[in-house]
């Protein structure tokens, strides 16, 4: 199977165990740039583990306030560079979209883990004209704590790399509706958000997001682009993931492990179990 | 001893445990952005964690290649926005600088986990002028397993609020001589090679860059302007880590847990243990 999978590349490494050392092979996750082109020029770099890029690129649109709709996407389409297919190039093509290239390079020059580059504040939201959520969409607790073994098993490429965070939509029963992996977690969100851009699903206001890595502002920001009222991650949120959710009325649940997680915003949708 | 530190805000919040929610106090890793302007024009806003933000800077300024010593920076100070200092503003003056705006902004809307953010490919390590590091520097093997150890136990945040990263320099007898934390992995490299920098220990040339996380080709490239080595992560190497490792033969080790590691590129710099 590896290989054959562009996610996971195979590799010689050497072990050391208990101090000896021996030759094996190892898996290892792929990363490369993608460029994203709108409108015949290039919009952005990013690092990201090959596989559904289309969705990639229409999601990192949205979530980034570039577009609100798929009817905004005329043109969605693996590209060319110099006539020489890599695969890593999508060229979108855009109706009745004024790119304010002007804006979006104030800070050209952007390097972050944050994924915001050069756009981070709470002002920065507001800009994009995200509206506060609704009240409403209640989940049960016992739910909650069943979603991690879920998206464990659906976590293809994770086990053997180690090196994968994932996104994944659930639906208000818990069930799994999309999953998506990748090196960079924010591409992992794009890429899930995109899958429901292109297949009409948009908002998701009736779905959680689950991300296997941290909760920071970033997500938070993709999240609330995407229509989600709950954000759930394994992990620790930040001050300013925890700041927009509470502005918004977004629920965010961090350190989901076994029987327990925090809320760190928006506990009134989170109910005790009615579930046996 | 939280609220009198900028890198942690306490807040309220709802635990659940075993289906029953109670209310507490936790704490939150802070995240910020903070804007670096370069001769008095911007150059970038990045999502971090407040504190050792003139380290951060100027390491970043080192890492993303705009600098290579520490003699180019003419002043280098906290500034203030609008006359209103809120401590997200780093001022630099650079000296026979020639900042290539133009190029700089060529991918200028970027947004990507990976802190390459629009110049990422192999190609553009290239372009850095970074050389291949020489052979030289052996690590024992059972040095190499008691560093997780010694990092945990420096990692002053961490453990408050699970949600910071941290990159540590240890020297080759394998005491930690420098560690730094932030939200984003990338910006804990960039403040501990700015520390560097700025007590004029560069290159590293005699040290180990151990990190917290993964070990993405940021993270490799950061380390290779820095001039360290070897570097170590906990986690799991990217395809395009372990590649550009191997072309600057930098030794890159991950999996680090207990017993145990995997030497992904220059394992001839890894040696079984002379130490009791």
């Amino acid at each position: 199977m590896p290989g054959q999978n562009p996610s996971v590349n195979v590799t010689q490494v050497v072990e050391w165990q208990d101090g000896h050392p021996r030759r094996m092979q190892d898996y290892l996750v792929v990363e490369e740039p993608l460029e994203i082109r709108v409108n015949h020029a290039p919009l952005t770099v990013t690092m990201r583990t090959p596989g559904h890029d289309l969705e990639l690129a229409a999601g990192f649109l949205l979530t980034e306030g570039l577009i609100e709709t798929a009817s905004q996407i005329s043109a969605l389409r693996e590209g060319t560079a110099n006539g020489d297919s890599n695969g890593n190039l999508v060229e979108i093509e855009l109706d009745g979209v004024h790119l304010d290239r002007e804006q979006l390079q104030r800070n050209f020059f952007a390097a972050s883990s944050c994924g915001v580059c050069g756009k981070a504040s709470i002002e920065a939201i507001r800009l994009r004209r995200l509206k506060r959520l609704e009240p409403g969409f209640e989940i049960d607790a016992k739910l909650v704590c069943g979603l991690p073994e879920k998206l464990r098993g659906a976590q293809a490429i994770f086990g053997r790399t180690g090196g994968l965070h994932a996104a994944a939509v659930f639906d208000r029963s818990g069930e799994l509706i999309a999953i998506r992996e990748d090196v960079g977690r924010h591409n992992a969100v794009d890429k899930v958000v995109g899958w429901a851009l292109l297949a009409g699903k948009l908002p998701l206001s009736d779905c959680i997001l689950m991300v296997s890595g941290r909760g920071g502002f970033e997500i938070i920001q993709k999240a609330l682009a995407a229509g989600f009222p709950v954000v759930i991650s394994v992990s620790a949120p930040s001050s300013l993931a925890v700041q927009l959710a509470r502005e918004m009325g977004l629920t965010l649940i961090g350190f989901l492990r076994d029987q327990r997680f925090v809320v760190y915003a928006g506990e009134s949708r989170c109910v005790a179990s009615r579930l046996r």
